[in-house]
């Protein structure tokens, strides 16, 4: 057992005894989906992204996550508010770049809540990733166009460039804040074909970041515990359907111990 | 057999029978799993929030359900107005005040819908119905703070005091207008790991409603027939995600006759 | 086999070859079921439907679909903004008017829509498809209240005097031009019970379309793929709940072949 899945578990353990409200302002298209796997890990969801209310839900929170899918403009004046209240009371802001890359409007909203907010995971594909870096290829829609290897060598540099700690994820995962980077395997290819299970891995890097106040750290383990449900769920599915039913009840049931002794997750 | 454990039977069988539109101004989270909840049951569900459509479509309805997550002023504007067209026409309105008490946009829209329009019922749990009776303390998220029986004891001056019927859900469920009380007992202790079962609770009180006039019975029965529900989804259940599942089925295939049997519905 | 059931195959073969990026703009009842419809397909679904991206959206797309459940103003107007740039692009509109008929803004939006892109099949029951051509009953909700079988005389008058293919589903489905007519057979009672099953038959239309460029092939041959996969989930579900999760494993495990030698689609 690795010291990093040790405190995988521990995470975990504090999740389900501390029950973190989990402040998500994210797309429509996964806000039921995401709010299960939050609650399935044992953390308190709760969407909430009206312009006179997001101050105050922040007030509660453990962490915010801030996710441009289906978006529109209040929505981004909504996400920056709240993410100036979470920097003022230094709540972790974790940041989603859904389709960064492939519209403007979401290129843009990405790199503002990143200017003008202090995001400390951005978890992405690694497409999403190089759009905000500045050296953007347009990607198609949601779905990765670069390996993660390729991103990898360049990934260091992002991070401190951007300032934060980032998150790719990939068949394999990278997080790094340009000093320290972890790698995660695991997971299982039906992941990429039901919707939402990126965004589900970043609200959940929200649910550990709660717990544990290292960005590197936080996001890895997060990752590594949602790669070992995504593989007890893949071991049991016929298909999609039944990979998203297995996968809330893999994060429900999974002991701290049984993912401490199967998670994969080392120094780079 | 009860009376009421009859009714709840006698509801269902009409349900099935007539299949009345229930017209949801719900929020986004739930809004896919409140619509198989009642179609499943057997009613036919249509969510429609716009300011030129809800007279409209309230028109159609045989119950409004109001739910105020996910919340902004446009749409509280939508509910009070659908509400008031609901009001005019007699036909039950339901309200599930989500959160209220976490902030003050769902605080203040939920005490101004129920000013603004004749509320049926309020389906909430212990904290959400304390806050509206300005006995709120800060609600976390859309989590109970109270036991159900610390509430039982003022529920029924609450329910005077608004002036409408409170069904107060928790481990055991709590109907009261003030003068008569029912007691509804079962579920099971998965439902608060499933986003939305809350919800889906208000709107099928909405179902019930539309075919029962009496708004203390109509909640007491849908609570019975739910947790019927959840307890057959829990006996087949290994976590979050097969009850879900499984509570569907159970929505679909329980029969009248087992209902009656099964829910534990009494009189205080 | 028909040459029809051979087309089937064929374009199912296509979409898990090349995975083409459907746009859709859709009610926020079924964004998630359709998602996932199209990923389990062997598509790649985007959501959006803002001002200021749906153009540059649309650019990236091989089909657009416009879904006029949960609708307001703005959406109509970003969707016929998102339809002209289609129309110039050549790319395939597919118009799902759920609801039209019940309320005069989904009505007059399914029209405005009509009238001001080039859609290239409209999907809807009788009820729906009957108001577009002015021939309305108010229609009680998303359910059809007329048979396929009395829609079936006037379709194809309605479909040239419409300018586009409908397809018009029920226990079976009819897809015609005014030229050409196919009718598509097999499905299941349970498809009906979950919420989104025939917006997501749209979706899975602009699927089909994006691969070939018939619409009146097009769309039979979605439907007939959607039928057999309707058929392998309803043959092991014990209700609605468990249906969705089979249908989602189904869409993603069919083989071509399979589809093939079960599809039941002819020319009337």
């Amino acid at each position: 057992m690795s010291a990093l899945a040790g405190k995988t578990a521990e995470n975990l353990e504090k999740i389900r005894a501390t029950k973190p409200l989990i402040h998500n302002i994210t797309n429509f298209v996964v806000m039921n989906f995401t709010a299960n796997v939050l609650l399935a890990s044992g953390a308190s969801p709760v969407m909430a992204h009206a312009d006179n209310e997001v101050e105050e839900m922040v007030d509660h929170a453990g962490a915010l996550v801030l996710n441009i899918g289906t978006l529109t403009d209040d929505w981004v004046d909504a996400m920056i508010k709240a993410g100036r209240r979470a920097s003022e009371l230094d709540t972790p802001i974790i940041l989603d770049p859904v389709g960064a890359g492939a519209t403007s409007l979401r290129t843009n909203a990405a790199k503002a809540i990143l200017a003008q907010t202090w995001v400390s995971v951005v978890r992405g594909n690694a497409s999403e990733i190089l759009s905000l870096a500045g050296q953007g290829t347009k990607t198609q829609g949601v779905d990765s166009a670069h390996a993660v290897a390729d991103a990898a060598a360049t990934a260091a540099v992002f991070a401190r460039e951007l300032g934060t700690t980032l998150a790719i994820t990939g068949p394999t995962d990278l997080v790094t804040d340009g000093r320290r980077t972890l790698i995660v395997e695991g997971g299982h290819p039906l992941m990429p074909r039901v919707t939402g299970t990126g965004c589900a891995a970043t609200a959940l890097i929200g649910a550990f970041h709660a717990v544990d106040k290292n960005p590197v750290s936080a996001a890895a383990t997060a990752l590594a515990f949602f790669a070992v449900a995504g593989e007890t769920a893949g071991a049991q599915a016929q298909g999609p359907g039944s990979f998203m039913t297995h996968l809330l009840d893999a994060l429900y049931t999974l002991s701290p111990e049984e993912v401490e002794a199967r998670c994969r997750i080392h120094q780079e």
